[in-house]
Parts: C-alpha cells; sequence; structure tokens
C-alpha cells in the first residue's frame, strides 16, 4: 500500500498542529575552509532545535537523483515524486503565478533565434532581457486558435509561458526543441490518439508565432518543451485531515502547495513576515508550510557567503515560529544547493523534528555532518509527513 | 522479488536452530529520570547477549506506522504487513482462542445501548462487566441463520467475537458501527457481489440479535466490525524449510503463529515455563519463536516500573533459552509500547541477533539508544528472517 493510501487510512483529525518550514536548497558542501554553508553560519536556533528534537537527513528521490523544486516539495508533502509528475510547462505556469485550471495545457516557450532557412542559430535568442521579452509576448497574444483562449506570459530572459485552454488538450505531445543547433524545430506529435487535437493546435501555434516573430531577429522563433497539464493529486487535507496552509513568497512554491489542495498565502517581503503570517493564521489551520527562498538562490548563484548570510537569516526568524508551539515542527528543505556547484544537489537534506516523543539522539548542531547521526538517520522525504503525523499523534495504529 | 519468495528460492534444510524471543511492547521512552525502561531495567543477560551479538532497531511497517499485533508478529515472520493484512475479526477470535477454519467469516462485536428509536446512545453499553457478556453470549447463540453455524463467544466486558461458519461467506462487507451516538446502527452491505450472501446472513444476525436483547438494556443491541476470514499465508515451514514451534502463554499469539503454520504450544504460566517448553521441545523443531507478554501490558498500563520489572523477569528467563545453544538466537519486539504512551507506538524496537559470524559492534547494552548504534542499525523488521536465516547458514547464495 502506498504512503498516501496509509495515511488516509490511518489519520484522525486531532487540534494538534504540525509546522515544516523549507528551507529551498538547504544542504551544501564544503568551503573554502572545509566547513559546509551550514557549518559555517552561526545558528543558534536552527542548534537548539536540533539538541532538542530529533535528526536525520532526508533523500526526496532516490540516492543520486537531483530533485527539482517540484519532486522536492511533493516528496516532504508525502507525495511520492516518481508517481506524481509534475510537467515542465505546469511548474513554469506555477512559477509566475499563472492561475492554472484543471485541463490548461502549459508548455515552457523559449525564444530562439532561426536562420533564413528556419535552422536554428541559438537556442536561447542571445539571452534576451525580460522588457524584450514581454514586447515580444505582447506580439504571441495576438495569435488566436480555434476553439482554445491562448496565453502567453513572460517569465525571465528568453523564456515564456504558453497555456491553452480549452477542452480535452491532451498533454502527450513531443517537443519542438531538437535540443541542438543547426537544425529546424521540430514539429509537435501526438504520442497518442487523443493528444492529436492539441498537437494541431501547438503546431498552428507554432506556425503563427514564426510569422509573427519574422524581423525580430534574434528573437524570431519560439521553441515548446514540456507540454503538461495539472497533475491530479489526491488532497493533503483529506489525506491527513488537516487543514493546511502554505505560506510563501514566491509564485512557485505556492503553486506547489496549492495543487496539493493547500490554502495558500504570499508570504510578505521576508521570512519575518511569512512568520507573522503564520501567528495571524494560527487558529485557522492545523498545518503550516513556510518556504524560505533565500539560501537556494544564493547557493544557485555560487555565493558561498551569501548562501550562509540566508541560513543566518532564516534562524534569526525562528524563535518566531517555535513561540507559536507547534506540536510538532520540522526544518528540512526540498533539496541540496551546494554553493560550489550553483545548482541543486543529490546530496541528503539536512532535517530536525521537533516532538516530545523522543530519544534524545546527543546531535548538537544543524549541520549535513551533525543531522546524519541523528536518531532518524538517513531517511526518504515521504516518510517525513508519515513521521510528522505520528509525533503529533495524528495516526491510530495500523492494523489490530 | 518478495523477500518470501526469495527466502523459498534460497533456503535449505540445516540441522541448525533459530530461536526468536519476542517482547511485546519492547521498546519505550524515557521517563521522569531520562531514562527508558530498559535503560532503568538491570538486564545483565540482555547486556550480555548485545555486547556478544549484534544489535539494530527495526521497524515493522513504514516509518511513523504504529504496528498492531498482528502486523507486528507478522513483520517478523519475514511477511509484509501491508501484504498480509489480519482482519480485526479474525483477531478477536484469535485472541481468546477461537479455533478459526479457513473459510470461516469472523467479526469484532460490541454489544451497545440503543433508545427506542433505535438511535445509539452508548456504543459501549456502559461496558457491562465480562460476566454479563457472557449471560448475552448465550441468548445470542439461539440465533439461527440458514446454511451457516453461528458462533458467538464472550472477549471482554461489552466486546464478543462472533464467527459463521459456512461456504462461500466473504469477507468484503461494511460494518454497523457508525463510530458515533445519535445514529442508528448502519446495515451491513457488500462490497463485492460475491459477498451478497455473507451480507444478507450479517443482517439477519444483526436484526435476531435485536430482538433477542430487548428489554437488556444497557446492551439492548449489537454493533459488529471487522468482518474478515483467515488470511491465506504462505506456510513457514515451506518458505523456510523448518519445522517452527510457536510458544505463547496468551491464546492470540499461538493463534498469529498458527495463521503462518507454525506448530503452536501453550507456554504455561509464565516466561520460565515457556523456556522450560522450548526445552523439552528442542529436537522436535528447527525454528522456536516464544512470546512474552508482560512488557507490552505494562506499557499499556502505564506502568514504568511494572515494565522494568517485567523486562527484569525476562532477562531473568533467558539464560535457560541461551543454555539450549541456538545457533542464532533473536531478541526483539513486535512494537515498542512506551510506558508514556499508555499505548503501541511508532518508534523503532531494539534487537539483538547472537551469532558467530559477526563484526563486534561496540554495543554494551540492549536499549533503544545502544542498540541504534549497532551494526544492523536501522532496517525493516521482514529483513529479520533473511538476517536469521543467513547467520544459521540456512541459505545458499543468489545468483551464480
Amino acid at each position: 500500500m502506498a504512503n498516501l493510501d496509509l495515511m488516509r487510512e490511518l489519520s484522525i483529525p486531532t487540534p494538534s498542529k504540525i509546522a515544516m518550514l523549507v528551507i529551498d536548497g538547504l544542504g551544501g558542501l564544503a568551503g573554502p575552509d572545509g566547513l559546509s554553508e551550514l557549518e559555517s553560519a552561526r545558528l543558534p536556533n536552527l542548534d537548539q532545535l536540533a539538541a532538542e528534537g530529533i535528526c536525520g537527513v532526508i533523500q526526496h528521490v532516490l540516492p543520486g537523483i537531483t530533485p527539482g523544486s517540484g519532486p522536492g516539495h511533493l516528496a516532504l508533502f508525502g507525495y511520492d515524486p516518481l508517481t506524481y509528475d509534475i510537467g515542465r510547462g505546469v511548474l513554469e505556469a506555477l512559477g509566475i503565478g499563472f492561475d492554472l485550471q484543471p485541463g490548461d495545457l502549459a508548455a515552457r516557450g523559449n525564444f530562439c533565434s532561426v536562420d533564413a532557412q528556419g535552422r536554428i542559430t541559438d537556442r536561447r535568442a542571445g539571452r534576451i532581457p525580460t522588457e524584450l521579452n514581454v514586447e515580444l509576448c505582447k506580439l504571441l497574444r495576438e495569435i488566436r486558435l480555434e476553439g482554445v483562449e491562448v496565453f502567453v506570459e513572460p517569465v525571465q530572459d528568453y523564456r515564456f509561458a504558453l497555456v491553452l485552454r480549452g477542452s480535452g488538450l491532451s498533454e502527450g505531445l513531443t517537443e519542438t526543441d531538437p535540443q541542438r543547433e543547426g537544425m529546424e524545430p521540430l514539429p509537435v506529435q501526438a504520442r497518442s490518439p487523443d493528444a492529436e487535437r492539441a498537437a494541431a493546435l501547438a503546431n498552428q501555434f507554432v506556425q503563427q508565432a514564426r510569422a509573427a516573430l519574422r524581423g525580430q531577429h534574434p528573437a524570431n522563433m519560439v521553441l515548446l518543451r514540456g507540454f503538461s497539464t495539472l497533475p491530479s493529486l489526491p488532497s493533503f487535507s483529506e489525506v491527513y485531515r488537516m487543514r493546511a496552509a502554505g505560506i510563501a513568497i514566491y509564485p512557485m512554491y505556492r503553486g506547489l502547495a496549492k495543487l496539493t489542495g493547500m490554502t495558500v498565502h504570499q508570504g510578505g517581503k521576508d521570512i519575518h513576515e511569512e512568520m507573522a503570517l503564520a501567528g495571524r493564521l494560527w487558529q485557522d489551520y492545523d498545518f503550516f508550510y513556510v518556504h524560505f527562498k533565500r539560501a537556494d538562490s544564493a547557493g544557485e548563484d555560487g555565493n558561498f557567503d551569501a548562501k550562509v548570510q540566508a541560513l543566518e537569516e532564516v534562524d534569526a526568524a525562528l524563535p518566531a515560529l517555535r513561540a507559536l508551539r507547534p506540536d510538532v515542527l520540522i526544518v528540512t528543505g526540498d533539496h541540496a544547493t551546494p554553493s560550489v556547484l550553483k545548482a541543486h544537489s543529490w546530496h541528503p537534506v539536512p532535517l530536525a523534528l521537533h516532538t516530545p516523543w523522543r530519544y534524545p539522539d546527543g546531535v548538537r548542531a544543524f549541520s549535513e555532518r551533525d543531522c546524519r547521526e541523528g536518531d532518524l538517520g538517513r531517511f526518504a522525504a515521504t516518510d517525513v509527513m508519515p513521521l510528522a503525523m505520528a509525533h503529533a499523534m495524528k495516526l491510530v495504529k495500523f492494523g489490530a
């Protein structure tokens, strides 16, 4: 039986509350002096949490697999990311706060450069600035397709989101990006008969986009990838029998929470405002997901010191969350983002879980190395919610 | 391939013997002075076993999932409890030593109170004493149903077991207990067409029970839950190619062993008698499951000191089992029962495995914290039997 089915069977509503603070990109690798970002930062509150709770390190997908933000978060919420797939198009739309509806077909778009023969000379159109992207998207919004609404939304640089809204749009489509230069964009093909109509519409969009962008070199063509519709996820609230709030500053993370059926709230301008918001909402929900972004951004930038600083910022905000006295408090991340890699990585991510029902595990600091020695050891991120539920006394026993 | 299939493929009969001592409810949490029951008890023999063997902690179902006695034991015997489900009705019948036959349909019954309109006013009939339960069961035994034998057996307080014996009785039935007061009992419904007959018989039983109990307020009605038939488990002896004995004082644990096809023996009045019985049976079997109950009972009562005492009692009995010189001796539990929780819990359970084929792991005491640091680390209870088989040299290698 899958985790979620078991949770659905065993969960009971109780007054206890669970808070999960997700530090995006938590977990790194040693910098110049041999210490990781977590080990270099001064983190009195996180260290105290680690000492008073139980610790471990989590793996979001499988050993060696680097999670994207979607799979990383789904796993934390208890959804096996290998079962529940979020397409790139959907994620791109969620990332800009587009209000995707069930049945919408979303794709990730790139502006690209093509030569007179239509062959791709730059898959990213010379990384045009976002301002130009905004103007070009206005041109693309003039495209009309029969029986569907067309949305074209700028994302950043050369990237945009395309959403087709109508009935019967299947996501079973191939991509137009040949993944290398010197070739023409590929036609969209249906992977199954029920996707024929969506394929035809996507190809009409590409054809009209080519016409609309003629003369706009370097951004004189588009590439479309990751055609996808909103996945149908079991409802978080129904599975765990909790009223759940998602608090995040960036749209993508609110979008991921919304996918699971959480009620989402714009977090304000920084982690302190997010914590204050959690406080104001405290009586209205049983589960709080709070997202902190800056650690990941700093890691992606390869800025070790900025990541250290971001960790110290979230540490300073932690007491406000603890002051709300959640019955179970979890602090962890959706994936590692080591500054030295300037990217997400596959390394297990530290986790601390605060609960009264624990064996003291001797961990005294919140870091990759310390948490690994904790009571929870190394475990799957999809087990975080079952453990949180157990410690919050929200599960009945399995079998008699 | 599932564990059991692999075991069936690789097991060979040998003269070596395996003994598994199951301390029910083993594993706890810190009491007032910061030590768990195991850490508070004086356990010279268990500590010696831990020091001479290899240790770990086991999880019976999944992280955060609290096992009932059924799933806990099945996992120890190598049966994935998520695959092999034992219904509540079956467990209730096993618990009173009822000789369930294949095809018998068992349910857990409650006497309850209903008002003049038939609405439930007390789901437990004011927790009537067992003596009254016995008398009321005599009334229910008068019920006649066409084509099936009816057995009604008192369990305790307001609980009884109902068993229908006949052919073609499917367990796919809904329960009559609406789980709250103010409602009438629900009719039994068939979950699939093949359960229609069983549903009709169950409803006839309820109808006749209502008539038989009229005037017996507070126990003037029944609720039926957990309709189930004996699960069909692969035979322990066939899978592992061992003659297996189950020794337990309480019927439920003999029942669980019997489900796997072990030959069961009533253990006598205490753990010392169980050990003596194992000695007398030593030549007749290759595998011995010995069950010790008192640690769980004390934990369920929330009696920390009684649980310490129970652990000391089983410790004192251990030398008798060691004196039989099993090639592999395992001491572990079917689930944790921390006294502070007064209930089963999800916490991993200590295990010590005595074998010559080990790396000394430095563990010196048999406790939750010490065993976690052992060679076996944290692992799934369904892996206990494969490890025991390996250490007893009863498995050939996998693949060429």
